[in-house]
């Protein structure tokens, strides 16, 4: 079935993307004309119009992700988003996807820490269809135990394929896992595979009925639809529904004051190029005070958001000590947010010089700042992105959807353009240095194996030699 | 009262213990006669006589630790073992550790990783009557609002003055929580503050309900008793309590494999000397295959138990770049056991020349393994402490109530000398070649604040100065 290979693969995509890249915040003010409800259940539900198109995109959010499982159970979330695929009393497994195709939608679904979404694209005219479909799965999921066990085998694929047969996630898992001494954060979304195996029918039934219930779901509807008839229908399709659990306020071990510099040096036969990480936790969009979300973005862009950024210049161009090198700030996550920088040596370099120039680098950049004009440029081009993500309805809809999800509000995307416009060279250093202190920074090698490395120095060297 | 400041001394003490000393394994197979039955409900009941005086030791042990706790719940373990002086229907607060202290007895309470335990020693003639009070507070704990809130000030104060107020505290935290990746042993037992300070009443009465039942629970009874009278006083006051809960095995996430080297470096301005620390996870006596965990006992004793050791001959005596090296192996843990070594370095000693030649040594040592003789002695000097140790009625219950606590059963306390006296050269060398790899050592430095340093080594180095 098409959604068993592909209906996962955003929750992948993500993961390595929070292990590697820069999750830059799409979100803007220009204008988007958002409505939000609260249905007498407790459910939210947003609408964002937009006519470009006789489609509609459809989502559902669950306030619940991978940071929400149950000791023991790493993995659950992810779970239950395959399982809830296999049906209900009235649509028979797999049925639900096949609708959608026949009526020339598409759909998937994507697990993150902090929530789980189920989303439609699909012609206007059909939302009342599909609103219906996921709310009967809201509440009528049925599971045999043929079905959890066949899914599990699909699930432990996956993180076969793409978690232990790619060094650089298992290096981000790690990292993670390093990073966050007690916070939820530090696991996987698709879980370790030990806890994996272990869930049961049980176990995922108890996670559906508990956090799968109006109160707790944010439905995003974006596209060429009347607010006031989204409402009326989601009134009809969602509005009876009643709460199967309380919805209490969520609870993960916050992190204990980072007291110690961590470093972590992983090996593998399959890495060819050797890898620089370092990650410092920081505040989310959601915790963040008085801008400095805002300001750690601007700042990361700044040091090393492509090639005209200060990394990319010293280290690459100048120095000539790296192959690439860039830096990150990621602040959608509802706890906590990460600041990162990640630099590749250049041939022959080895990686104790590398990171001395990248230390080299960080300190005076923390001393002096960054230059005046190059964060104008970065709050430029950071606006720009931002309004050219406004172009995908698909990307709207997630972007308030997610906003709603963490908790983090929609006036935190509303404003977003106008408090980047904002920053200011010393907002930006001052949260920088409050944010990269060394007790803080967990520092990553991924490196070739022993053997391999060294060879691949003396090679290096060879060449250097014969290129005298 | 006097329980609240001592009865949980113990915990402090294992965790300090954990993170810094030798957890020798203290068990024998000298004749102990220990019996053991199952009650109906499930109870687990183990007797051992010891009649030269006219003392008893009643311990009841459930098998429920700080490893067990649900997400976000860190320290409710050990917050349930303060609450159970609280007091029942019968026996008003604080009344228990009275009563028992109006008969000259004393009484007190620990929490580990995988069990809680209380125990009492007191007259023989008074078995019967504390039994009664035990089993009462099994089913029967009554606890206010108010009693919760006053306790869980007491928990934040231990907490503070243990952890926070101590560095090697904070480092031994830390360093477990980075050798354990995924599984709990990575959590302190006292909880992280954070969570600490937001346990409530419901949760933990929900956890005493779920784990403080007879099925769940070891009383083990030493003394100047005979088994079957033991055995008929058991049945009497325990025999008849009913199952509170379904006693599930245990889940906790395994350890993934371990892919990376990883390291700590924690500064702390009440740090006076640098303090070297890496560990290993191991298999625990209970998970050990093939006499494993005693080949590993074997190995840390010879490789750095006391003065004559070989870390402590080569580091202090030979080359005297340290003040202290020592090894420690610990596999009393349910699930895990960790191989350790820890040094400081001599006056003047930088830690990066200290750590080269731990790892020199460590290479060589694990290329040759240990000589045979100083294997010899280790095997001797531990079963004879073994054998001290069986003087104390207090440890002899002890011993037993944690093997049956934590699963790993008589029989391997009971053939424990007999084991250890079989360990080979080539046994131990091949169990240490398995553990000790870099790929799963986590490597620490608890040092003082940077400039501290630097003034000590810079006064060290005129101290050399001036004594050429």
């Amino acid at each position: 079935m098409r959604w068993r290979n592909t209906h996962a693969r955003l929750p992948g995509l993500l993961l390595a993307l929070l292990g590697w890249l820069a999750l830059a915040w799409p979100a803007w003010a220009l204008n988007v004309p958002v409505k939000t409800w609260t249905l007498n259940n407790g459910l939210t539900l947003v609408v964002i119009p937009d006519h470009r198109a006789p489609v509609v995109t459809h989502m559902v959010w669950y306030r619940v992700g991978a940071a929400d499982e149950p000791a023991g159970k790493t993995g659950l979330a992810h779970y239950l988003e395959h399982l809830m695929f296999k049906g209900t009393k009235r649509i028979a497994p797999g049925e639900f996807s096949r609708i959608i195709k026949r009526y020339g939608g598409n759909e998937n679904a994507f697990t993150s820490r902090d929530y789980t979404a189920y989303f439609q694209r699909i012609a206007s005219d059909k939302l009342g269809m599909v609103m219906e479909m996921e709310a009967d799965r809201m509440q009528n999921l049925q599971l045999s135990e043929k079905d959890v066990k066949t899914e599990l085998e699909v699930i432990k694929e996956e993180r076969r394929m793409r978690t232990e047969n790619d060094p650089r996630t298992l290096f981000a898992e790690r990292m993670q896992a390093m990073l966050f001494t007690a916070h939820p954060y530090r696991r996987p979304v698709v879980g370790w595979m030990a806890d994996v195996k272990h869930l049961t029918l049980a176990d995922v039934m108890a996670f559906y009925r508990r956090f799968y219930t109006p109160a707790n779901a944010v439905v995003v509807v974006a596209g060429d639809v009347e607010p006031e008839k989204v409402r009326a229908l989601a009134l009809k399709h969602y509005g009876a529904l009643k709460n199967t659990a309380a919805v209490r306020p969520r609870w993960r071990t916050p992190e204990p004051p980072p007291l110690a510099a961590r470093r972590l040096m992983m090996r593998d036969a399959r890495v060819r190029q050797p890898t620089f990480q370092r990650l410092w936790v920081a505040p989310s969009y959601r915790t963040a005070k008085g801008g400095m979300a805002h300001a750690l973005d601007v700042f990361a862009d700044a040091l090393g958001g492509g090639t005209t950024s200060v990394l990319y210049r010293r280290l690459v161009v100048k120095e000539k000590v790296a192959a690439w090198a860039g830096a990150f700030y990621s602040g959608d996550d509802r706890d906590y947010g990460t600041f990162g920088v990640y630099a590749t040596p250049a041939p022959g370099v080895t990686p104790e010089r590398l990171e001395a120039r990248i230390d080299a680098v960080l300190k005076e950049v923390l001393e002096r700042g960054v230059d005046e004009k190059r964060l104008e440029r970065s709050k430029g081009s950071m606006v720009a992105s931002a309004i050219y993500a406004l172009d995908s309805q698909f990307a709207l809809a997630r972007i308030f959807g997610e906003a709603m999800a963490t908790e983090t509000g929609v006036q935190s995307v509303l404003t977003w353009d106008e408090r980047i416009a904002k920053v200011s060279g010393e907002e930006a250093l001052k949260a920088a240095r409050a944010v990269l202190r060394p007790a803080n920074a967990v520092t990553g090698w991924l490196l070739p194996p022993e053997k391999k490395a060294k060879a691949a120095m003396r090679s290096s060297s060879a060449e250097k030699e014969s290129a005298r």
